[in-house]
């Protein structure tokens, strides 16, 4: 099938960054994105001129309205602040979106069996991020559940790969690499608030100015 | 938390069998159905009744529209003809939905995490159909993703069981046990035609007639 991947890309550093390694690494590259009601949608428009900058196969921009539905997120109810300090030590905070990263993956899925694409991008960074599904535990878990359910798997007997290079890394470490592949950091957008500018002041704010320090 | 479980809900007989078994065995049952563009999508209206009859907690209907973009399958797409004959042995059949199972369980998920709701109940039988989505391995592989990314596992170390009591169970047995439960078998639909009354002839009205001989 030669090296196929769909990248999923919010818009932010880390998913431009994977955008940016995957047209390195691989022949054929798709990017998908998702509406899903986010405070932040803004980011749709920088994930889009990120696609159109990288070239890709298709940038697929799907609509997932079951957020409309679930209520307590910041990211997604509008009567939660978006804190204005550090992400908490113990617990997921009050910006996690319920089971994000697997709604996206198993759409991701969707489209790979559909598609007939054996590797799945996915930029999450377990080391400093406090989201359940943002952990090795999580990926492995969800890649195996992606290939016991795939038609392409029982077709024809190929494996997709949930490929999650950053697992190992820090934010600082991926935007050291991205640097290094000419990431246009600029063209990338983070906030949760959803403002231009960004706030400044919410967690993804917070982490994004402390890894592109000295970079922009 | 008591016993609650949110049972997918698509207003067929395996489903129906299984919301009347959930009433059984649990305190509190909602009801989640799927509109993803499905050529039997009159199946919606037979689930509503089929809840309202069960007195759930809440019947939650979400959309699913990533299906809109994906082609080939006959469940959702116009252009492919629903066969009028048996399923085949080998492989996963036309009317296969690529990766349906890990889509509603990880929006199922969502809400169990949302709702804080410890069981999600799915009536897929292995013993004699034929799509991956609906196998042992499946739904223990996606038990696991769904656990690892959870908010309510994270934060109350609470586990999220997928409950398939049907998976060891032929469709004959299903309803046998349905008759048993006093399941409302006419107020079920199954026919992937979408017609009123049913084909009678595609895979699923054939099975359906098998399962129910002599029950009606």
């Amino acid at each position: 099938m030669g090296k196929r991947i769909i990248v999923l890309l919010s818009g932010g550093m880390d998913s431009a960054t994977l955008l940016w390694l995957a047209k390195r690494e691989f022949e054929k590259v798709w990017a998908l994105s998702f509406d899903y009601g986010q405070r932040h949608r803004v980011e749709l428009k920088y994930a889009k001129e990120l696609a159109r900058m990288a070239s890709v196969e298709d940038h697929i921009i799907v609509e997932v309205p079951i957020y409309r539905s679930i209520r307590g997120s910041a990211l997604i109810d509008e009567s939660v602040e978006v804190p204005k300090e550090d992400y908490p030590e113990d617990e997921p905070p009050v910006t996690t979106v319920p089971m994000r990263n697997l709604n996206f993956l198993a759409i991701a899925g969707a489209f790979a069996d559909s598609l007939e694409v054996d590797h799945i991008g996915i930029g999450v960074h377990a080391l400093d991020t406090p989201y359940p599904d943002c952990r090795p535990e999580f990926i492995t878990a969800a890649e195996s559940a992606i290939n016991a359910g795939s038609t392409l798997v029982a077709k024809r007997k190929v494996r997709i790969h949930v490929w999650a290079p950053f697992l190992g890394m820090t934010k600082r470490e991926i935007a050291l690499l991205g640097k290094e592949l000419g990431v246009p950091y600029e063209k990338t957008y983070s906030c949760y608030e959803g403002t231009e500018p960004p706030c400044g002041q919410c967690p993804t704010c917070r982490q994004r100015k402390e890894a592109l320090a000295g970079l922009l």
